[in-house]
């Protein structure tokens, strides 16, 4: 037969199988865009900016049933999650599953939208506030599904969390959905730096809406989330508070039990013979964790050793390290502050990474993988070592998963800081009340009052040993604090299974339960 | 149940369906990796390196009938393409689809390895040389199957195309697999810039091998391929030949027919109505292309108008508009010359890109719908504005689909550029041997001889005659050549279909026949 273009096409050749003969193909009643304006911007067949959250929301063809999902880069200071859920429920949408990277006391609206069937149910790295207590007292039908990032980023990539619209709030978009974490001119804004959670949505959502309060010239390049990936750019007056997304400085602790705690995990990790030239590290955003940043500092200064790398959340600490040439690269899929969002604006080897490439365990192989070393907080730890970072003393939901068992598994050692003692209850447990990160993975304990490393690692205790550090069993640690402030009641718990909490491959490693309202 | 954190689980959960109770895992006799050492390369739970060519092969489980991928950020110098599959034909494996983004003269040792049946078939965007030959003289049983660049990163990312194993040549690479197409320290060895191509491969292929000659440390950042994408690592002697993969510098033509034909060009952007402050660009290396952009650079500055963006294969020409302030960014997915490869390497604002954002197709848009105006060359154009770029005036294979008709039917203005005659041949025919790219989509024709205007186009006959420019129709632009050379003697074609040529959507414009032996 004769294609369109006039040419005899076969529609069978041996060997490469049936043949599409060419059709022309008309768009918008004509054959190619040719329109001419002075501002693309302004160009319909140029740009996805659709008219308002509601056009957005019908245009993806959401309906009953569905998953949406939604990244926590805003952190507490994030309108998006509501603006968005409060429309869809005035829409009479229902049933939804949500899928947020994590939830926090600002997204107390949801209590009522998964109550009245909105949100069917919701799977989250951490719940806060409201929220939190709604589903530890028992308030909602199906529980709460609490994944790591590492945990989240693998079941969105596999297919097994297929997400059908992702709404990703984001501080500069340009009108065919290129988007950053900061904004051209606009800097200070709403920025939130790197987008590595949101990009695995991005990447793996049938449909993908942009909201931002900034639109920005085409093309908004560099980008953390390109356009190929984008169906809808929606314009808001504000997509958050910028006070909640990042603070302006992350400031050290002057509380000395964390001091103390700190520079006994700076040592740790100068005893632990991961210190060499070259080595790797994450340390959070926690107190104690930053503050091990500043001793581990005077450490690499004196003998001359510097990282090949920091991972994970960036803080201003972690920058100033990069920028005085002691960490040679910084992998950031979070950057926790005002600081840290202008490095990965204009410092090269301050690479936006993705969640995937962060800590997912079924990839070709993550960054969380590569480490040396991760200091990690807790909440709670056992005498197994198992800690605890999502529900409180009182088992109440009050925490995130966050990367806690991504990078405890991937590091050669991870090293829990944490207080004996907090208020009057002890860090050390027989048992504790939520497993997050398995024992198995936890290395060593840095309290105030003594250090004590997991018996699986020989080799670390026997380095501690030798450095002369104070290391005392983990039973003498429990029985120091039980001493100082008893064994605590133990906490009443109802039937009711209310969160279940997902280790990093997607299998249950523990659940959660009605707490006994007293 | 308890699962292996002592924890009791349900194996199932109404709202949730079955669960998976966690289990402990060992990882080569342990329950992490704790190895302690100096260079992390050396490191065997922490790299991806592998012995050989052939290890890889193997570990890939690479067996008859499946396909493998390459990309052309080498061009005439890669090893890589023939390296390989020399050792596959070594090794027994035959029936192969080879799905390269091109290939070329250096290639001839594939003529060999397609007769005796390693290689089944071959999907590429060009062909030259001998095996281009041995196509066009019937030499090989089923068609080569001629791709656009958008046409095949979308064919890649729908499926349509599955790669089972990539074979991705890199400038640089870590022993986890980031890879960049530059070099730390050894910048020049052979670097290629962008790996533009090789990315959809490396998002795609079910298993991506990364062969490199420079090893350098973990992490390799910013990469272009990330380790998550990446399943081995082969460190070879040589990847490729320094003055094959880039040219020193591209120099400007000085040939007076390409200059006048540049400067025509300029001419027709200038008075398109697309040249406004804002505007965008792809302009090719061939001599007239380049030249095109110097004399583009003197309207700029007379009128202040400064381009949003430049895309498609970048060039010293645009790196210098760009660091002028005369470009604001630079989309780049395949790096043609030393000075590209440093920009990209140096500057913020030069991106590089994969190939689906480039210019696929089915995408939710890529950066080619964005462009406003194209200058792309042709061996031939008939009088439907229909142009071929594959198979020269004896009708045999030696040329390249590239990004021509992707940008022809995204740009709003595309614009050909050719010489009315080549040697004693003349560029427009009736009809074109090969079509490659749909007449439709091609809106100007600038030759030596004068300017011609595809009918459909109105408003830009209109503009260029209104600008006094030496309009007249393609009819009388042919008369003109066939006044001076005559009219060519028809190609002798054989029934065999040689080649098939797809259209960017996977449907078929064109096939190309066998030549009939004079």
């Amino acid at each position: 037969m004769h294609n369109e273009a006039g040419r005899e096409i076969p529609l069978h050749i041996d060997g490469l199988g049936s043949l599409t003969p060419y059709h022309k193909k008309q768009v918008n009643g004509q054959y190619k865009n040719t329109e001419r304006l002075k501002d693309r911007q302004q160009n319909p067949a140029k740009n996805k900016v659709i008219a308002s959250i509601e056009a957005a929301i019908k245009a993806t063809g959401l309906r009953d049933g569905m998953t949406i999902s939604f990244h926590h880069h805003f952190r507490n200071g994030d309108y998006i999650v509501n603006m968005v859920i409060d429309k869809i429920a005035e829409m009479g949408i229902r049933d939804l599953v949500l899928a947020a990277s994590s939830l926090t006391d600002i997204h107390a609206p949801l209590v009522k939208h998964v109550q009245n069937g909105v949100i069917r149910r919701i799977e989250t790295s951490g719940l806060r506030g409201e929220l939190a207590q709604a589903y530890s007292h028992g308030l909602m039908d199906i529980p709460v599904v609490i994944n790591s990032h590492g945990g989240r980023a693998r079941a969105i990539a596999s297919g097994e969390c297929p997400i059908d619209v992702a709404f990703l709030g984001v501080p500069s978009c340009d009108p065919y959905g290129n988007a950053n974490g900061y904004s051209r001119g606009n800097a200070a804004a709403s920025a939130c730096g790197s987008l590595g959670y949101a990009k695995v949505d991005a990447q793996h959502a049938n449909r993908v809406v942009m909201i931002t309060d900034n639109l920005v010239p085409y093309p908004n390049v560099p980008f953390g989330i390109p356009e190929s990936q984008v169906d809808y750019v929606v314009v808001v007056d504000c997509i958050g508070d910028p006070k909640g997304i990042v603070s302006g400085a992350t400031r050290y602790t002057s509380n000395p039990k964390d001091l103390l705690i700190a520079r006994y995990a700076a040592d740790v990790i100068e005893a632990s013979g991961y210190f060499l030239d070259g080595f790797s590290l994450q340390t959070g955003s926690g107190g104690a964790s930053l503050a091990t940043t500043r001793f581990l500092r005077d450490k690499m200064l004196a003998h001359n050793v510097k990282a090949s790398f920091a991972l994970g959340g960036i803080t201003q600490q972690i920058v100033e390290l990069h920028e005085e040439g002691l960490i040679h690269r910084l992998l950031d899929v979070q950057s926790f502050d005002l600081k840290a969002v202008e490095s990965l604006k204009n410092n090269r080897f301050h690479h936006q990474i993705d969640a995937e490439y962060y800590a997912s365990p079924d990839n070709e192989g993550c960054a969380a993988h590569q480490l040396d070393v991760v200091v990690l907080s807790a909440l709670e730890i056992d005498l197994d070592f198992n800690v605890n970072v999502i529900t409180g003393s009182d088992g109440v939901i009050r925490g995130a998963s966050g990367g806690h068992c991504d990078t405890a598994a991937g590091a050669s050692a991870s090293i829990i800081v944490a207080p004996l003692i907090r208020g009057r209850m002890p860090t050390i447990l027989d048992k504790v009340n939520t497993i997050i990160t398995p024992g198995h993975t936890v290395d060593v304990l840095v309290t105030d009052q003594g250090i004590a490393v997991n018996p699986m690692r020989d080799d670390l205790l026997h380095n501690l040993k030798a450095a002369k550090l104070p290391v005392v069993t983990i039973e003498e640690l429990k029985e120091k604090a039980t001493r100082i402030v008893g064994n605590p009641e133990p906490i009443q718990w109802e039937d009711k299974i209310v969160g279940v909490v997902k280790y990093r491959d997607g299998s249950v490693i523990d659940v959660i339960r009605q707490v006994k309202n007293k």
